[in-house]
């Protein structure tokens, strides 16, 4: 039999609720546990006032002050999504709206205040997803820069809302003034290892919404398969996917993405990585990977890109032109990680060029001579970057806006402070790899992790633009992705927007596991953080 | 980023599909892959000789020498349930079978030749699951004592039905002489700690019998939740459950897990763990736990059952009656695991008990007393009775036919060595508690560990019945379970089942990719073992 105590740290599953509303006339101990706001605002008073919502009176509605109107798609779309998470689907209920109960909050006004609400654009770095939130009679009011701002202000109200013992639907009198800590808060889902079906990433889209994520960068190929659908090559999915039809993502599928992703405040990066983990292109471009030697011809086997023919850049020009306007976002994702120079090293041509270029023996001054060029290449589509740390510890010379991505493990908080130190924005994902897993409670590992915990200045941890939570698909497809990324991503996302002061894990795991109770009933299948049980529970298998 | 070398067994990876098939006329590699039987068969001879079949001519049939026929609903519901496993759902194709187009094998004939095929049976510890597959030209036959070998042939066959590249379904000839090698292939969920909805349990037994497991032990109850639905007892869930109407077993559901584990040879043991792991039964059941004391007053917390009221027998004795009827498994499992003295000690009432009964300060002679009285009336009940290794561990008196489940890791070895040492049957966990995960391919460790693998006569190996993967709850739900689950315990079910002899690792990995892809296929969400993809994917979420 199973010992629940050995393994168990019980002390979080008896964690109580308390202490973390600091409004003045917290009272009821059930409804404080029905309010469990993830990830924790930054300023927050609430009173123990509650008003009553009905869903046949209570609206969502621009206010009239609003510089966004019905017109405002993006508004409407999610004025209907969390009009739907508050109250159930409504297609559901009754659909007469005749007897009309009335709500003692009459609707929530959502207002605008800057001259172009942003409706029709994309979210960026610069984003101001800030926002202020007052709920009282006899209207909740929400104010906001832009859209993107009221978005997050938009989930904040619907998490407010609690049901009680009769059913009916209640808020409290409530006051929030909030913003991100970090403004580069994101995902990295790998379809490469594993395909992963549109209708995975959507539902991970609408996750990282409900936890104000805003970046999802799209690890979209690399060396098992290719399945972006190029329309400048198609002959990379073609021969580099797992299957050319059912295991591609085609150019509507790639805009799918990214317009569900916008309508929620969510930046699509994608990562295309060179010139290492590019085993799938080479099926698809001829002479693009580099022909490993096995002693004086040719192993029949390929390496990293070919850093020494003007093809591989003529290549990296058309495919990455196409790139930057299938993408909308400012930056891509370049990776430049892991390049493995034994292929190089065994080719008589490479060994030649390198005695040309009188880089001696030195791989790493080729790596930096291919990645110095790819940037060239990159800056002229008018796109800023993104690579991983080897880009910087190889010392290529990088425009000043390069964003640094840290993902080794080891002496990280180094990492980071010498990155900033440089002067480079720097992102952390080395504490943030959820594909690792281990038994028991490790989102508190997760949750602890601070990106701004190095030794620097004020400037350096200026510097600091955010984190990601990499789940990288050696072991996940569409059977078990989900719950394995959710709620430890959470933990992730509550680090990246709260007050650095947010620490209190005990507080954390109470509001967690009602966090995750409302993914669950959102439809995400959230795994459970340990022992209970949700009031509704997953639905799906 | 992330490296692919670093933490990857490409021995496994990379393992290609030969030697395993020991037929003569092995060709075609490509065909191979796609027989890829999970737990592989004792005996098995196949040929390239291949058959079409036609959905829209290929039947299962009983043969005409069959002691069953037509009125056997749990063979119809087989032949049904196999035919659309290998054909797809005929509901989604078209209905006209005017245009028949020949197979080449005109049907599967299923054989029972007892005399009473157990049509309407429970399958048993004693049952003989062995059958006799034939595919070759007109008809296949699958010979079988009774329905529960029939079952597991009619597995075996769908799993020797691949498709080439027309999307045709073949079969090869093949001859198969097949057997379990243990009598006792368990898994064990446990719908205490999480509670479990019905589809969840019963896609769970699909799966089971995919793999060719015989039993459910479903752990129902335990200290955080009582969702069993008691007829003598309702306060019991009323008040032990995590909802009483939401998160309960009612008896119709208890009927429909175990008619639905019937119709694939599956029994069902309940567990209901005593005097220990029973903090929730102690919410309907008054005076049934031990009240604490804390110095001389009692401390408002409770323990085990309390052992020293009659009341308690009592309650036992009409409870173990109740549970004898609902559940028709000759046997019961009745814990007996992880009793915690220190309540016991704390309690004066307790403490004059030990001293009228001799005991000392020897609790385990308390324990003793208890289990000896609840096997007494679990025997008077005219079932058998499976404990955990605690009760023999504690010198409990055993009735001879007691079957000995050992869990603890450390040294199990010897646990096993010594229970069958002492003339009992012993069944194994301690390497399957699939609960507990790490990163990476640990079914290959699930897969090497052997119940037999420990220092004991021949006879003392025979009182091995075989064993049970358990996942316990505190982890996972209805979001996670199935697939970390799924296909770990396949490597379980192939230990249990297969030949002692069937050890490479290497051969599992590539036939058990594809067998989780068939799960995969059949709507079961077992997890990926490492990168790649199925030739259909996971279509839920």
């Amino acid at each position: 039999m199973y010992c629940l105590l050995k393994f168990a740290p019980l002390f979080l599953a008896l964690a109580v609720c308390n202490g973390w509303l600091f409004g003045d006339f917290v009272e009821k101990q059930k409804e404080l546990e029905e309010i469990a706001l993830w990830p924790l605002p930054q300023k927050f008073q609430s009173s123990a006032a509650s008003f009553k919502l009905s869903h046949a009176s209570f609206q969502i509605v621009h206010s009239k002050q609003s510089t966004a109107g019905p017109s405002c798609s993006l508004l409407e779309n999610a004025f209907r999504r969390y009009f739907e998470y508050i109250f159930g689907d409504m297609k559901k209920q009754e659909k007469s709206r005749k007897k009309v109960y009335d709500s003692d909050l009459a609707e929530l006004q959502v207002w605008i205040t800057s001259a172009d609400p942003e409706c029709d654009g994309y979210p960026s770095l610069q984003t101001d997803e800030s926002y202020e939130l007052s709920v009282d009679q006899p209207s909740a009011v929400l104010k906001a820069a832009n859209v993107w701002g009221a978005l997050r202000g938009l989930e904040t109200f619907s998490q407010l809302v609690y049901e009680d013992d009769y059913g009916v639907n209640n808020i409290n009198k409530t006051d929030i003034s909030d913003f991100p800590r970090f403004a580069h808060r994101g995902i990295l889902l790998d379809t490469s290892r594993h395909f992963l079906p549109l209708k995975v990433i959507l539902a991970n889209l609408e996750a990282m919404a409900i936890n104000k994520f805003n970046v999802f960068h799209w690890h979209i190929v690399d060396d098992p398969s290719f399945p972006y659908v190029s329309r400048t090559f198609p002959e990379l999915s073609q021969n580099g996917a797992y299957h050319p039809f059912t295991h591609v993502y085609t150019p509507s599928d790639v805009k799918m993405v990214i317009e569900f992703a916008r309508m929620r405040g969510i930046r699509v990066i994608p990562e295309f990585d060179t010139p290492g983990h590019t085993q799938s292109w080479g099926n698809g471009i001829r002479d693009l990977l580099t022909p490993c030697y096995s002693g004086s011809s040719p192993s029949g086997s390929f390496g990293p890109v070919n850093p020494i023919l003007n093809s591989s850049y003529d290549f990296m020009t058309q495919f990455f032109k196409e790139i930057s306007t299938v993408f909308p976002d400012a930056y891509i994702h370049l990776g430049g990680d892991e390049v493995d120079f034994s292929c190089w090293k065994s080719n008589p041509d490479v060994q030649k060029f390198m005695a040309q270029q009188g880089f001696g023996t030195d791989y790493s001054k080729l790596e930096s001579f291919y990645i110095q060029k790819l940037l060239d290449i990159v800056t002229s589509t008018k796109k800023g970057y993104m690579v991983w740390q080897e880009v910087f510890d190889n010392g290529v010379k990088l425009k000043a806006d390069t964003q640094i991505h840290v993902w080794k493990e080891k002496q990280y908080q180094d990492e980071m402070a010498q990155v900033t130190a440089a002067g480079f924005s720097a992102l952390l994902s080395s504490p943030w790899y959820l594909n690792r897993i281990s038994y028991g409670q490790d989102w508190v590992d997760i949750y602890k992790a601070d990106p701004q915990n190095f030794t620097g200045t004020d400037a350096q941890k200026k510097l600091v633009i955010g984190g990601e939570a990499c789940l990288w698909g050696e072991y996940v497809d569409a059977t078990n992705l989900t719950p394995r990324l959710w709620p430890r991503a959470s933990a992730v996302a509550e680090r990246l927007w709260s007050d650095k002061s947010v620490v209190d894990v005990g507080n954390a795991y109470t509001r967690l596991v009602q966090h995750r109770c409302r993914m669950v009933k959102r439809g995400i299948p959230a795994e459970p953080l340990f022992v209970g049980h949700c009031r509704q529970e997953y639905k799906g298998l």
